[in-house]
């Protein structure tokens, strides 16, 4: 099998990189690439903000090139519970498209990755979506990806002047979190920069109890990898 | 012929509002046709700042149910003369993509239209792209337009949950500049509310020499239409 990402080595590629353990993960398999790494973080208000935190940590930790924070207030438009007054469910995973599902975040992100990508004179961006976990949102679907990535190729300098093509890379589509706890592993991440939790505690730990938390300690137990995550309970 | 834009009698529309003529025709437009208007305006840390002042007056002038003003500064990629430290050109139009043309930018912003209208509830999003005089501007074409309707509906809860699609309306696609002014006329805009020049003197005029003064006021001449602009010098 070959290396994941491993077209990327000697290539800039744009990694969107939130601080949690998804994109994280990314990162640390593109840098394993050989990719000279470029990184993208929205800070979107999102109520868990301690993840940009996390997000500049990982960054410096692999040597990223050029790490570009931008703001992008999603929150002045609300609907979702990581954007508005709305609680973080706390239940455990329900059927349906979850209350934390931010409206079409993913369009966002990736459209401003591909302007900083296209800026830079970079065609490669890699994207830490996951069709397993997170089946319930839409924007983390297979054909909603091949739909950006044709749609990159119509919008840019490329697609008139017959340029290289425009690819995003989901490393991550197909695995489930065990297998994205054991690719972060392998790819020499060290999973304690990372945050998942969408509702920190005061103190600033992992909750514990919101679905983002809940994947993160199953994806650990089921890989049989120690988790150095402090929980402030457990579900 | 129908009244342009008929189809959103009654509907939610958010109209992508720049301040410029073209997309405040689209807002004057969809106020004729009748619809609930929502106004997004993206402060992207254009050079030409003063059409955001342009957006609020017109939002103001349609009563526009919610006028949402939101920060992204396209500036930190660069790779423009509108968000870096390039000189605007004032020679007039040449073969090819302009200096001008901003990284996906109408990726960007027809993106984050579709989070603002999924937020809302609204299906559909009015954008005064052009296919005519920006025909350098590969996010102006309308397979690009069609790609991205496609996205949106791939993108969204919609494209899950089956229900109704969302359509990006385009009323000014195949209009030249003239065309626009006598639409614009047409729907009752003051085009005195209107902001068009990439480099405005210290004093607030339109500088008159650059590629949008220079399509303004060709547009105004061939309409045979007055226009309200002080321009500061003449081509």
């Amino acid at each position: 099998m070959s290396l994941p990402l491993a077209t990327l080595s000697g290539r800039t590629a744009v990694v969107l990189l939130s601080g949690g353990l998804d994109s994280s993960t990314c990162l640390a398999m593109a840098s394993r690439a050989g990719a000279r790494l470029l990184a993208l973080t929205i800070d979107y208000n999102q109520r868990h903000r301690i993840e940009l935190e996390a997000a500049r940590r990982l960054a410096e930790a692999f040597g990223v090139a050029r790490h570009v924070c931008i703001a992008l207030d999603l929150r002045s438009f609300g609907g979702s519970a990581l954007t508005a007054d709305i609680p973080v469910p706390k239940t455990g995973l329900q059927p349906g498209i979850p209350i934390t599902y931010v409206p079409a975040r993913n369009t966002v992100f990736l459209s401003v990755a591909l302007a900083f990508a296209e800026a830079e004179g970079a065609t490669d961006i890699v994207i830490g979506v996951n069709a397993l976990d997170y089946s319930g949102y839409p924007d983390c679907r297979p054909e909603f990806i091949e739909a950006f990535e044709g749609l990159a190729n119509l919008a840019t300098r490329a697609g008139i002047e017959g340029q290289a093509r425009f690819r995003v890379h989901t490393p991550l589509l197909h695995l489930t979190k065990a297998g994205i706890v054991r690719a972060a592993h392998e790819a020499g991440l060290d999973p304690a920069l990372t945050w998942s939790c969408y509702d920190p505690t005061p103190q600033g730990l992992h909750c514990g109890r919101c679905d983002s938390c809940r994947l993160r300690q199953k994806g650990f137990a089921e890989a049989a990898l120690p988790d150095p995550t402090v929980y402030a309970c457990t579900p």
